[in-house]
């Protein structure tokens, strides 16, 4: 990896601690994980407000402008600042963006959490999507992936109510992982560590405890992994995208057990793998 | 009820079948939700395009331009005009919406699932909302709320993969329930309905499956509804805005199980009902 823009690191608290009551009238703490507005301003200009975790301000950012195809090269990007104290990430970027008003004034309002809204022509693109035909996943690296997931150290299990992302080599090593309070904001935050880092889509498999709609799809496709698993379920859209671009789909994860949506070809099936008790 | 808009009425097919693989390589057919575009225009200009199930799609238009701001009474609504054919619904106005471009340009995007943005300035009405201090939940009705959800025929029951929202009777009675592949369609088909009958949400209890965000209870604050339960968790904001509008707040509402967040006064509770086994 050559070039790297300016960025800060700003962290933030991602969970914080509230006093309630359960059904016997007891009282207790909890951990509830953070939500909070972070203003895009590019060049200035304000762009969006993005609702999130905090945890991962700076890739989100970049992963944001990334996905939403509003920069297309890392070195059109000076500095991503994040600000806490205003809720704000200012980024400046070397020549503009043209004609950003007009780009930005369509929207889809999807049925990503987190992130739902997706500037218009997205979905035009999806078909120029090529995912490597030849890749292939076997089942034990699946469930390699799905205990490390599993496993994982996570605000999930600390605090709930966040979802999480992860990036996973073709050999199952868990590359990055990054929850937020909105799905789609994980994607993109993973999505902007991709591309700061020159890491290629090809040879990755990408997981999400999020539903696996259009857009989650979509944004797969658009880091060019061919593979997206969840442990949730699919919708039509989700399932009918992947099968146009040649994505392979699968949701249920858990455990042992999964559902093989589409992309068929790619999962190598390892007879009795499913039977093997793993203790991981 | 008095007035009331010209209303198509168009159903779409809410799921459908298709064909997986478990991990054992054993084909089988499971059903899946549906999730379509329906891109709004109002007085023939495109507004938004929501992705959405399609169960109730006049009532989402409704209540999205409502809980948007953008049409503050039912007769400035000549007709609402879904089509299926080309995804669209064409809203009609009495005199139009002033200033519906600039109003329209600035996006929030929420970690709602399903209606992700919010234009500008929702949050600044938040103080303005006042809510029935007087209001009171039995912890019993609580209780018969969740069972009435629990045995409720869904699309989640046979496809999984989208949310509900219902909508009780200070006695527990389900006046409205709607599912969507995006919860906040599901809140705003049912504030579209609460509009369209002229339901007031002061004696009102909202029921979620989806996560408390910020935007979930704004929305609940929006149709005036004092309570609002979820089986999921919350999240930093949405407590913080449910506390400073004196919501009331169950997450985990599961069988006997809850917890009581914000808005305690509300909650009345009836020892020993948590020990009652309940066949529903």
């Amino acid at each position: 990896m050559s070039y790297r823009p300016q960025l800060s690191s700003a962290s933030a608290v991602l969970t914080r601690e509230v006093e309630v009551l359960d059904e016997r009238g007891r009282a207790s703490v909890i951990a509830i994980p953070a939500e909070r507005p972070l203003t895009v301003y590019v060049d200035k200009r304000e762009l969006v407000t993005l609702m999130t975790l905090g945890g991962a301000p700076e890739a989100l950012t970049l992963g944001y402008l990334r996905n939403q195809r509003l920069v297309t090269a890392l070195e059109d990007i000076v500095s991503v600042q994040v600000d806490w104290e205003v809720d704000a990430v200012a980024v400046t970027t070397r020549n503009g963006i043209a004609g950003l008003a007009e780009r930005t004034s369509k929207q889809v309002v999807t049925t990503g959490c987190g992130q739902g809204s997706v500037f218009g022509g997205l979905m035009d693109d999806v078909d120029r999507i090529v995912l490597p035909t030849a890749a292939r996943l076997p089942q034990s690296t699946l469930y390699r992936i799905i205990d490390a997931v599993r496993n994982h150290q996570s605000i999930y299990k600390q605090a709930g109510s966040v979802h999480g992302c992860a990036l996973f080599s073709a050999a199952g090593e868990m590359l990055s992982f990054v929850e937020d309070v909105g799905r789609h904001n994980a994607v993109d935050a993973i999505a902007g560590q991709m591309w700061l880092e020159g890491i290629a889509g090809a040879d990755k498999v990408f997981y999400t405890t999020g539903r696996l709609t259009s857009e989650m799809v979509i944004k797969g496709a658009q880091m060019g992994i061919p593979f997206l698993l969840s442990r949730s379920g699919t919708t039509q859209m989700g399932h009918m995208v992947a099968e146009r671009i040649g994505m392979t789909l699968l949701s249920r994860c858990t455990g042992k057990h999964f559902l093989l949506l589409t992309g068929q070809e790619r999962l190598v099936y390892e007879p009795g793998t499913a039977d093997v008790v793993r203790y991981a």
